[in-house]
């Protein structure tokens, strides 16, 4: 058995983004992805510390490593000056990375 | 594009604490979390290795490094004595880190 | 207050095999699991490359860093060769190891 080293792309958004969200992955490559409602909370930017709470999405994608950075600077460039998004990468080993 | 160091903290309980919990966390200066119901089994601590089916929340936060074993610290005096709860860290390289 | 290096086992597969899964776990030794509902999409292996769309359940449970590679050697062995199943570990630092 051999376990690869892959990124976790976890992404943290409105739930009304989720299918383009979804679709910016796809076009970056991305074969699979899993999604989930969360409930949550969060500051709207530095300009305002209230708390608001929403429905919001978590969807999770494992790429590999050179890929990760490409794929949050698109999210970046394509939804972070307009939504309210959180974005971030971690390491996981997977076992049959061949299908990512 | 940057990716800062952060750490993930999760935590997994009793739906009927998810909001002492997020009282807490927000105590602790966290500005945003996100909580998912789960399902799942867990030992009743040591005295007692049966196991037991119940709904359980999975609450998961954003901290700076360094607030991070505060926080846990935090989650251990209040709850762990009289409650089953799992609490632990990892490591996470988050875009937009000013949000937390 | 101490943190105790783990890992963290991520399973994701038809919401059909979480019982068989739960079970395997369970005769690996595992002594608490979390499990809820994912949506998402993935490819059927190298022979097809569409996607498809179903109800799938992610599984995570954590162990001790040397019990991970057989917990998934054994997914592997009885899971992986008839069923679409990701399947992934990663490192967590833990409060109160000695429940797993």
């Amino acid at each position: 058995m051999s376990l690869h080293p892959m990124k976790l792309v976890t992404v943290i958004c409105e739930s009304v983004l989720e299918e383009q969200v979804v679709e910016l992955l796809r076009d970056c490559g991305v074969q699979g992805h899993t999604a989930f409602d969360v409930r949550g909370s969060g500051s709207q930017g530095l300009r305002n510390a209230e708390m608001r709470e929403c429905g919001n999405v978590q969807i999770e994608v494992i790429v590999k490593p050179e890929a990760a950075s490409s794929l949050l600077e698109n999210l970046r460039a394509k939804f972070f000056e307009h939504f309210a998004m959180v974005a971030y990468e971690s390491e996981v080993r997977v076992l049959r990375p061949q299908k990512f």
